[in-house]
């Protein structure tokens, strides 16, 4: 184990910070009313006066004086008079005669007048969250005089879960290697793990979970003496950006001690709760456990006969008394099936195990449901879970990283989906209308929040593709709000990563393009899993089709898709009435979904009077050519961006128009050789 | 680097030598001519007394007096008058007042009167075959007084091909980690080198090629001062056996020293000249190197845009002057092939490139080639080279480990397609009708050898799958003389391995029933690669189809296979003419070999009168039947055997089984969906 704590370069001696490194912290100009100069929004920016002391608050104004140097060159120079005021409201109203209004939890206000900036939070977060929303706002362009704005976070847990594993490997990760670990140790830069915090902290992020939710090897002994101290010190670096750590558990591990995982056994709970007595004796703001029990091969309570419940609360009660939550992953589901059963559908598989358990669990278990039912595809119906259950606390788990999106190779704004399935509505809740989406849910506090995938590692530019920073960006943001639109991402993310507005415009145009073209070149019409298997990049039409995971299109000569109506597997009678009634009628049935919920003959006419399988031909040939826009768009910005910068984007962009050209012909050539009925319009395709 | 030699067992601590350890040499009762006792054969073994001082001759002496008491329980006991002697033709000839007649290279002599055992060799080699074989026959009861059976060896090259890794790992092993190989390092344990030894020179084997012909990392370095005691080590346990080190070498290894590998370079000469130099004062006798160049990514002449012969020849040089002789592979392809382009066919790659270099290759070069023009498939034809190049030595190289043929868990026995492979008329040849099979030219001396990969490993039954041992023998008997069939290979190992003789005549059974079994469940009528990649182990229909390997069949709706006729691709035309016709005309290519040759729509009728979709299912659920009657057969063998050896065996046949039905399953299904033809015996296929 090394010396605590790490500041070592892996980049060759000396941090690379690069456009990319910066991500949407970039160095421009203060503009805050104009071009008057010396401007006085700038003049109080070079006196930050917090009145607060506390950790979290010292951090947020020391973070404000040197992002303001960072990307504005705005140095302190301790003149009075003019200043930035920081602090909570309480103490701010007390002590500087001020009656700021009150703000929810995590909360802030900011106000500027001629002589003083104010950033007041609900609480020392709020006030951190406050000092980045000024930053945003001045990078932005959009805080002057007069400005008053307040703001506070809708989700209460806004998470990063990263799957990186002691060896420092990252399951399904595509930047680099873990900035955690690496040779089975902890081993991290101190001050590139600071970065990470800020960039985490500026978009709201405030729960991150540092291991992979399988749990193996030397990953197991995170939670022992040994490591402890090294969990320990990333913590302490966290902290003071409000961010809590979580650890992901084995739920098998007490067996190798005792013989036993068994939930209900008295000598389990007891081994439990000595070792979360240990983990908080180390890290007291733990903000608890993740894990993924009885799923693809990890251990979990039906081992011994027990309920998930039954495993959930156990360990929820051994950290209970520490304030500690228990994260519970609802990915459950048989990974060794039959594919010639085709009574089995895995869609139904977390609505089955955890409906019927809803309102047993304690009240510190929070279950952690992927928004599809099967598994981060390209297109999935929101997982029937949402709004079903009425007595358990959730959050819904999204992939930042880009497993079935591309690899970080293609480019995929994945807000441009997070949208879509935060605002879908679930069909619960009352009758007068009011949609009553996981959006909706979040606001209400119903729903505690999102859980992330992160997606980076030690490259230089944190997520391997720069662009990708955006995916980043745009899940804290729609964490913070999910009334966000993508829309709105794309350009926030665009203007504040390139100083550059014009070029800041295209990206964004670029951003928003993107999922569309990857879906359309993609799996078809919510068909999911035609992907190579293992490693998921690339097509493969039947990878899947008989394997023991679960995932089948069962494709024919004639149709294609599974019926998961009541006359079928009856999945869509998992959903509430009206959205049950929606995704089993096919003339209602999103088209986007259609083979997700029918089984269709390629004959079958859509909604634009087009042959299903010409619709597949049209959306593969049109998903090429908007990639290939792309490239070329990007392609066009050569001369206004960081030769790095554009050379590195570029050549992930010349990979993804190749694989979108193997997507489009795989597809259209396994259809056409299934049916022989050449595209209407005369494009190649392959025989 | 580790002490020479290593003496150190990997098994818990101690060699356990089960039956399975023992492979063909079993402990059993010697019977030279029935049940009289004192038996006078065994009389004269107890007296072994050779004439011969070197060192091959005197191991064949010992290994004589060992293997009697191993295998029969004959010791020494040195009593005058009856007696067995051992020694070269001459040498007894002389010394002995004999008059034995002249054998060939590597041949030997037995004789057998009421008072003498004589084992004489052309040469020591011949001698240590010699009594090889006398065992061999004392084991199948066939040496009786008056026996007199003269032998040598077809065959100048009996290569044994070990894809072993420095690291421990083999590339395509399936019997554990590497015997010679561990962490980087040259690591064996010298009393089981030498029973490996055994086994080899008992099959009459004669060169041994110890590492993977992908030569990376750390393999580089075996042709080092650092490595070369290590490798002189090995050589010194295998040299009293007959049998002569290779290795394999990468062609781009000057490159790191003088940055470039460019084989018209005299840079490149000289560097090569001077570790050769190395090699042989460490290793005098070594046999030469092995070469894959220009070959999955591996380096090679084309790099520099210079041929094969530049490169081969280069290399031959540098070790001509110490006898070595250079074996280049034709294994070379397009393998970044794009499946859209039909006009490229990986079938004709070898013929393509090595034609054309016939006679441009120095004395001491052997081309190895590939049976088959694929790569090690279930069925694939004859290589088109075999027979075409005159002027240039060759040899055949097979796969003795089941990378294709079931990862020694399902029973494949491979001299069943030997033997086909081998009798093949390849159609060149004088006109008196003679039949031109590779096996005729071996026998006349025109090929060079076979080069067989080897299937051995840790596992204490060195080939994983016990039976799998038969594959291993049937190689080496084969290379000795092609003209074996393996039925009698079969019987002959079976009767060694099981001194039960009607467990054996089973055993026999279920061998020769193997491959007809395997290859009715794997892919249909030489259509290849439909199986999963990487792995290869399993189906996958269109595992192949997309990539680039350039492996496809292009299945449709109504048709399957590639027309590689003189309207196709014009490999058929590689042939010599009258086979070239054979392939190209559907009416006379041989049916397992019909979708290798020809696109055949699904309805085709074959010549048992059914559809060749039919003969799909019929194929399909037939080899499943077999499976499952091999299996049922093993079980009933319970009682009769070892459990140890029964149960190993038992389990891996619960995996075949296993296998069979998906392969059944998942091909039959693949073919029902793109049809919608049923089974005309409405068996089951799943929809």
């Amino acid at each position: 184990m090394r010396r605590l704590p790490k500041c070592r370069s892996r980049l060759g001696g000396i941090m690379v910070k690069v456009k990319g490194y910066d991500c949407w912290f970039q160095g421009r100009e203060a503009r805050g009313e104009g071009v008057s100069a010396p401007d006085k929004i700038t003049a109080c920016l070079e006196n930050v006066v917090c009145a607060e002391t506390g950790l979290v608050a010292l951090n947020a104004a020391a973070e404000l004086k040197a992002v303001l140097s960072l990307c504005f060159g705005i140095v302190q120079r301790g003149t009075g008079g003019k200043k930035t005021l920081l602090g909570t409201i309480d103490q701010l109203n007390a002590e500087e005669g001020l009656s700021l209004p009150a703000q929810p939890r995590e909360g802030f206000l900011l106000r500027s007048t001629p002589n003083a900036v104010i950033v007041a939070g609900a609480d020392e977060a709020g006030l951190l969250y406050g000092v980045y929303a000024l930053i945003r706002l001045l990078a932005l362009k959009r805080f002057t005089i007069g400005t008053e704005i307040s703001d506070a976070p809708v989700s209460r847990l806004r998470v990063i879960n990263h799957w990186d594993n002691l060896d420092g490997s990252v399951e399904r990760g595509y930047a680099g290697q873990s900035l955690f670990f690496n040779n089975d140790q902890v081993d991290f830069d101190a001050e590139r793990m600071k970065d990470y915090a800020r960039l985490l902290a500026s978009v709201g992020v405030n729960r991150l979970c540092i291991n992979n939710v399988n749990v193996r090897g030397a990953a197991k002994k995170l939670i022992s003496a040994e490591f402890l101290p090294h969990v320990a010190a990333l913590a302490n670096i966290f902290r003071p950006f409000g961010i809590r750590i979580m650890m992901s558990i084995n739920f098998g591990s007490p067996y190798a001690d005792i013989g036993t995982a068994d939930p209900l056994d008295e000598k389990v709970s007891a081994w439990w709760r000595d070792r979360a007595a240990l983990v908080y004796a180390a890290v007291p703001d733990l903000a608890g456990f993740v894990v993924k029990a009885d799923s693809e091969y990890e251990p979990g309570p039906f081992q011994y006969g027990r309920n998930h419940a039954d495993g959930a609360n156990m360990l929820a009660r051994a950290i209970a008394p520490y304030g500690g939550e228990l994260v519970w992953r609802c990915f459950v589901y048989n990974c060794t099936q039959d594919w010639r059963d085709a009574s089995v559908d895995r869609a139904r598989a977390a609505f089955d195990t955890f409906k019927p358990l809803d309102g047993l669990f304690d009240s510190n278990v929070v279950l952690q449901i992927k928004h599809g039912p099967y598994d981060f595809q390209v297109r999935e119906p929101l997982s029937p879970l949402f709004g079903a259950l009425e007595h358990t606390r959730y959050m819904m788990e999204l992939q930042v990283t880009q497993e079935y999106t591309g690899h970080q190779k293609d480019l995929c704004f994945l807000p441009f989906m997070w949208e879509q399935v935060l605002q879908f509505d679930t069909g619960y809740g009352d009758t007068t209308g009011t949609k009553h989406s996981v959006g909706a849910l979040l606001s209400a506090g119903r729903v505690d929040g999102l859980a992330g995938v992160g997606n980076t590692g030690l490259d230089a530019n944190w997520t391997g593709h720069t662009l990708a920073q955006a995916n980043l960006y745009g899940y804290g943001r729609l964490a913070w709000n999910p009334a966000f639109s993508a829309k709105e991402i794309a350009r926030e993310w665009s203007l504040l990563t390139f100083p550059d507005t014009s070029v800041a415009e295209i990206a964004a145009e670029l951003l928003l393009a993107s999922y569309p073209a990857y879906e359309k070149y993609n799996a078809p019409f919510g068909i999911c899993f035609m992907v190579e298997r293992d490693h998921h990049y690339g097509p493969s039409v039947e990878g899947y089709e008989f394997s023991k995971w679960g995932t089948y299109h069962r494709a024919d000569h004639t149709a294609i898709g599974i019926d998961r109506t009541p006359s079928g597997t009856g999945f869509t009678s998992q959903y509430a009435p009206k959205t049950a009634a929606l995704f089993a009628d096919i003339s209602t049935c999103p088209e986007e979904l259609l083979l997700f919920f029918h089984r269709v003959p390629y004959t079958y006419t859509m909604k634009n009077g087009k042959t299903l399988l010409q619709n597949i031909y049209d959306t593969h040939f049109e998903g090429y050519e908007e990639a290939a826009r792309i490239v070329k768009t990007w392609k066009s910005l050569e001369d206004r961006l960081p030769p790095e910068f554009f050379e590195s984007v570029e050549a992930r962009m010349e990979m993804q128009l190749e694989n979108a050209r193997q997507w489009r012909d795989v597809i259209n050539t396994y259809f056409f050789r299934h049916t022989g009925v050449p595209d209407e319009k005369g494009r190649k395709i392959y025989p």
